[in-house]
């Protein structure tokens, strides 16, 4: 392992961590927050940059060799560090006392999870008392952790040869497979970071739009909303989350909410007017099929709930968009709502929803819609090679046939999902001495797990949209902070990490 | 295809299932029921026979080639038709009126599910109002169904060459790896049934022993306390399952269900004294290894919900031992009874247990512990690949390494077995106009989906041990008659009948 190519990236995304929170530090003073604010970022951001710029200040010497192994360890790492550091705020200004409850916020914030261990009392202290800063870094955690911040460091600090810069892109982001859409790595991720910035522009500037509607959608709520949805991530600033707002803001966020989980390379490809490789993704078309029949089925389903139609065919679309998304904004608590509980389809249809996700190559968690499709292929196959043993059977993907060792790490990705999803519904049960009777149930455990593994945030019973994962013991909550990490880097960083192996000399 | 050797083979089954209705006949005519029950049976085992006979008459020419795809195709439409034709005594008879109804409940009956879509008050008209022949059938049918009925054919009837038996062997017996314990087809057949035999006769002896100690377990009652335990299917007499009886029937029937659940291989190397075998199976000791885990866990969760230690011990080691072996029977009512729910870990457990399974090679459903381990060692050796791409993993299983073939296959069916969990609890939850509200969540959907497909019986929420399946829509009940079978086949067979690509004409 080549631990100074390992020091060097780390100390260089501590620095920029640090940095960044030159945002909520500007947030606190903007809204002329407490000393005891302004100095929870002072203190991390001069520790953070100190660090950094320690760790990165010796050269690597001739050694710059990186392989798979130091992009996954720095991956995982920096990921840890990142919420580990970044959840300091949170505690020195006091508004979370408990570090394994801000240590999950913070995860939940980068990862774009979204699940809140926070309880009501502690949110609407931040809000009603004096801690928009803190609203504001968690929500701009999302937006960082959306695109990934190893992208970022590509995009504008990296000089490195691509080859060891396509590890880290692959171990950061998302699908089954990564590629490049220009042959520079640096500049691909600039193309990325650019999209992903005028898209979210041009959602805070259509939600002050609605300003002129909605009272409620300020500046500082736009800028809270817009981070959520362009990072899928999905922390509000109340717990009624965007059903705050009205309804044209609702139907803004929904749309955009499934524009970010498109894959990017879709958009770069519309600038430079390749409808061609558009009309031919198949990602692209089973993800708008998916959505579109999921939302007609859930408003046949929900038509009598609501008051009208109108409002059943929203609520439908607005929580398709956000489960499929996996940003996890709610407008109604379709789990223990006033207007009762949804039927059982539409709740079999948002799990399901929940466990598929975006499009690979978009800031979404989840499967991923590709990885569904390679998968439903190769069942396919295989049915097919059991009925003529002899016919060899080619699984394509956007009519190129795929290599086998896509389809064979899809189909080893698909498992492990499986497994760190039921290992941590176990885990989480083990042992919750405050948690509500009413949350001791299956549906729960395995909801909350998958909700963190695909980075969603809420599930359902009692952490459906109403409730939430304040009451979960330290140790069910360190648990579902591992979760997310291992989510949103799709496994292998995280059991990478957590792999014996990994520590052995030989390779 | 070669449609005359399906033709000849189906036949043979017809005939048998016919002959085999001579059992509740003989219980008609032991309990002097009406005549219309003793008609019930007449009718189907005449038009069995004839059909059957007619079926079988005309020999197959010269061409006797059977390949995997008749094998397949033979396996699951005789299970179909076995089903079909074994519930018409409970239409004639008049104590079932729906087809729907009666068809889940005999395919129920032949997969050993268990699963009742019985109403409590058709269940109790069949014990009080002169029925008792018709809840031996529907017992009996576990019987047969536990073993396999192309197996029986195997032993008695087939005198065809080992090659072609191998393939329905395959498609009808569990597991992942599916073995000749002596070299002999046909002689491998008779010793599994000997052992299936014996070890049910000692069953109903002890618990005769017990009608001592408990006047509720009557001569009746063991037979078919100890079909539903042999086959590792559940159906009882009463809603009260085994719960009816004394503590030393529970402790029976638990013990003897964990022994069901064993693979039938290691009772032969055990009469043949091979226990360097018995020592090195790797799925015996994990099998082993999850029970004691699993009760232990489970004891100490419900410690409080029970008047008395032993009662607490008494019933998590027997709602383990009938949830691991799929069979489905239970004590007490771990999601809605009077001592309360059981507490999220001890549902979690229960839930996973019943994705697993028991043993290959026994009678049990499930994944299969096996598998299980299969997958396990596949994950790890994926996780270390990651770290060290030039090493190459050797996965092995009980001390031998296996063949990718296997591994490949394991990998597939586990992805095809969650799909299928997957689908038929989306399609079961289409359309239910009848269901009670409290039935309509996503974990009641998923479990009963779990549960059919796994072949156990009880799940939670609605179709948990004191629920059931009656409510359902025809169209519910069909989809899940199905998975019953799909997965009592290890669902290859079924895939295979419903894939477009068997009824091309090409190879």
């Amino acid at each position: 392992m080549n631990f100074n190519v390992i020091r060097i990236l780390i100390g260089k995304i501590l620095f920029l961590v640090g940095l960044l929170m030159i945002i909520p530090l500007i947030t606190a003073l903007v809204y002329v927050e407490s000393v005891r604010n302004i100095i929870s970022y002072i203190i991390p951001m001069v520790s953070l940059m100190l660090i950094g710029g320690f760790l990165g200040y010796f050269k690597p010497g001739k050694n710059t060799k990186m392989g798979a192994r130091e992009g996954f360890v720095i991956v995982s790492a920096s990921w840890i560090l990142m919420s580990l550091f970044g959840c300091i705020p949170f505690l020195i200004s006091g508004y979370v006392t408990d570090f394994f409850t801000a240590f999950f916020e913070m995860t939940s914030g980068f990862t774009t999870t979204g699940a809140s261990a926070l309880t009501v009392s502690e949110l609407s202290s931040m809000l009603y008392e004096g801690g928009h800063s803190l609203l504001m870094w968690r929500s701009f955690s999302h937006w960082i952790g959306g695109m990934g911040i190893l992208v970022f460091i590509l995009a504008i600090i990296m000089e490195s040869n691509d080859g060891s810069a396509l590890h880290i892109l692959r171990a950061e982001s998302p699908g089954p497979q990564v590629g490049k859409i220009v042959s520079k790595m640096k500049i691909t991720s600039r193309i990325l970071y650019l999209i992903y910035i005028v898209l979210t522009i041009i959602e805070i500037a259509l939600l002050n739009l609605c300003h002129i509607w909605d009272p409620e959608m300020t500046f500082f709520d736009s800028l809270i909303i817009s981070f959520g949805t362009a990072g899928t991530g999905g922390f509000a600033t109340t717990p009624l989350s965007v059903g705050l707002y009205q309804p044209c803001v609702q139907y803004i966020v929904a749309t955009f909410m499934i524009i970010f989980g498109v894959n990017f390379s879709i958009y770069y490809w519309l600038i430079i007017r390749n409808f061609k490789d558009i009309l031919h993704n198949e990602e692209l078309r089973i993800y708008l099929i998916v959505i579109f029949v999921a939302v007609v089925a859930i408003t046949i389903q929900i038509w009598n709930l609501y008051s009208t139609g109108e409002e059943a065919f929203r609520h439908a679309y607005f929580q398709v968009a956000s489960i499929i998304s996996t940003t996890g904004y709610s407008t109604t608590d379709y789990w223990a709502g006033v207007q009762g509980r949804w039927p059982a389809l539409s709740l079999v249809i948002l799990v399901m929803l929940m466990f598929a996700g975006s499009c690979a190559g978009s800031t979404a968690g989840g499967m991923k819609q590709s990885r569904i499709l390679i998968i439903a292929k190769y069942s396919r196959a295989k049915v097919r090679t059991m009925i003529s043993p002899r016919r060899v059977e080619v699984i394509r993907l956007d009519g190129k046939p795929l290599d086998n060792k896509v389809i064979d790490s899809t189909v080893a990705f698909a498992i492990l999902y499986v497994a760190t999803l039921g290992v941590s519904a176990l885990l989480i049960s083990l042992w919750n001495p405050d948690l509500p009777t009413e949350y001791q149930e299956p549906l729960t455990m395995f909801t909350a797990s998958l909700s963190c593994v695909s980075n969603i945030g809420p599930g359902l019973g009692g952490v459906g949209p109403g409730g939430g994962f304040a009451e979960f013991s330290w140790f069910s909550k360190l648990i579902l902070t591992f979760e997310m990490i291992a989510g949103r880097l799709e496994l292998y960083p995280i059991l990478i990490l957590l792999s014996r192996a990994t520590y052995k000399k030989s390779t």
